[in-house]
């Protein structure tokens, strides 16, 4: 199929737009009115075929006493959704609402034009779930891989942003859900033997964004800092102790672990898509109390900042330093 | 070298922003100030290794009698700043001024850190150039190829947007610069044997966005229609026309013609980042002179917008269907 035709077959996908697109797909550039008395914020994230997801995972099982080797596939919807996901997990760590999504899009040559309509489709369900419809994009082919890049654009009233950065000694630390089932999924899928609960598989394969908390708590002006979790906890501690100029000091026990995942896949596994909280002591019920509003999954206060730039771990009165964050590169 | 290594490399390669953007590079996403009394333009668009370019060419040159092969080296600088170049060209077609930039980079594994450095110089230099700072992106890996996918944002004033399907029937047609010199370019650089002039590869390896001429134009309202000319003068007129629900009847002996382009590299060779406007009959002394007052090229009359949808191309008094445009895909 030529780009003329794959354009036309997803325009067809897309619902009609909300007011705040004036143009849509089908021009040079998209049109939108500005979001009345909020400033805009903008990110850009992508998944690549080989690198953060494969189109297909071996699977090996007995059947009637037999190992039998067989395929799992990962379905394009689910890619579509996800590419999405993470980028929406960055407009909730700074407590925007999502406006619009711009796809980039580079097909291996032999992309079945099904996937290429599920993907669509996956991108475009949760799309139309968080309001921020895709206005534009853009078709071109890859040597190989399947490539997605998406960026996602939202708008924030300026008093209410997140930022990484302001975080204060004293704050406590609090982190979304529970951790490291992403990276318990991925281990699973990566063993073709071992079959992973639908559970952990789901939270690598269909992770959500936690937009309402990040916007609830935001609103509320709730927190001092604000990170999303894709690279994992310990390199989110890190990054918002390195920007706010702090240091903290996390409890090991508190940190929760998701039941099917190790520890050191909660710290360093990367892919949860949950969310870092810096929040001042006194602001602490008024956070819990947003949190609750949201109505997403519980917080849990796992440490402070403290004015001492090291970022620490401590179990049973023994402190050690925090282990490096999950490269992705 | 590491993602962290890299962005700190990038970082460090990036000037101090203009006031709009309030959070730069280093945060979850980037916030910026939304400019007053305008609509948002956003835009998306890729240049992949193995399809939009190459990194090397190989060049076939006769020294001393002997016939050698070597290569030419595309820099990186260069497609680092078309990259860019290719979405200002997006904005310019719609009358928007640019604001700002994301760059999600998918790099392949021996993506050395000289070229890494070129290719975001190459980035930067055109966004400071323009005013349209780098305020966030992505990287990651690439299993094999360069991927350049690139956000642009730009505003407009809402009455000021040029769209495509504004162009009726007694519009004149005009064409931005001379045609097909970046086809002829590409055909030099995929001819070992063919040198190609300077100012034919430069057409193909450093276009420019006339990002003024769609300003002025825009802003003086002298324009029904516009878009640029990144898949041929064919495929723009088509769109254009199909948008406009018009017919279009081109003078083939108007058509600006590149002195080392052959008239199929003018009509269907894609990647000249010129403009095609629609203008009104009385508004043609008013685009000339917002053409002129912009000063990158000068604009051609090459005919008219009709009523009778199909779009043909007259030559000595025959009418025959315009072809095809370049198919990026």
């Amino acid at each position: 199929m030529n780009e003329r035709a794959l354009i036309t077959r997803l325009r067809a996908r897309i619902p009609a737009a909300p007011d705040w697109v004036l143009t849509g797909p089908g021009d040079d550039a998209a049109v939108l009115t500005s979001a009345r008395g909020c400033v805009e914020v903008v990110t850009t994230d992508a998944l690549v075929e080989g690198v953060h997801f494969r189109r297909e995972w071996p699977r090996r099982r007995h059947v009637q006493g037999a190992l039998r080797t067989d395929a799992l596939r990962t379905g394009a919807f689910d890619i579509g959704r996800k590419a999405v996901a993470v980028n929406l997990s960055d407009l909730a760590a700074m407590g925007a609402t999502p406006r619009a999504l711009l796809l980039s899009l580079s097909l291996p040559p032999d992309f079945p034009v099904e996937e290429f309509d599920a993907l669509i489709d996956g991108v475009v369900s949760l799309a139309t779930e968080t309001r921020a419809p895709l206005v534009g994009g853009n078709l071109s082919r890859s040597v190989t891989g399947l490539h997605i890049h998406l960026t996602a654009i939202g708008a924030v009233r300026p008093r209410r942003v997140m930022r990484r950065s302001g975080a204060r000694p004293g704050d406590r630390l609090f982190v979304t859900g529970s951790l490291g089932a992403a990276a318990a999924g991925l281990a699973a899928l990566s063993a073709p033997e071992q079959p992973g609960s639908d559970e952990i598989l789901n939270a690598h394969l269909r992770p959500s964004a936690r937009l309402r908390t990040g916007f609830i708590v935001a609103n509320n002006r709730a927190a001092s800092a604000c990170m999303d979790l894709s690279d994992g906890l310990a390199d989110a501690v890190h990054q918002m102790c390195e920007a706010s100029g702090c240091g903290a000091d996390i409890d090991a026990r508190t940190i929760p672990v998701h039941k099917a995942a190790t520890r050191a896949q909660a710290l360093s596994g990367g892919e949860d898509y949950e969310l870092l909280f810096a929040v001042p002591a006194r602001r602490v019920r008024r956070f819990l109390a947003a949190v609750r509003q949201a109505a997403e999954v519980p917080a849990t206060d796992i440490g402070v900042c403290t004015k001492a730039l090291d970022v620490v771990l401590t179990e049973d009165g023994v402190a050690r330093p925090m282990p490096d964050g999950f490269d992705h590169f």
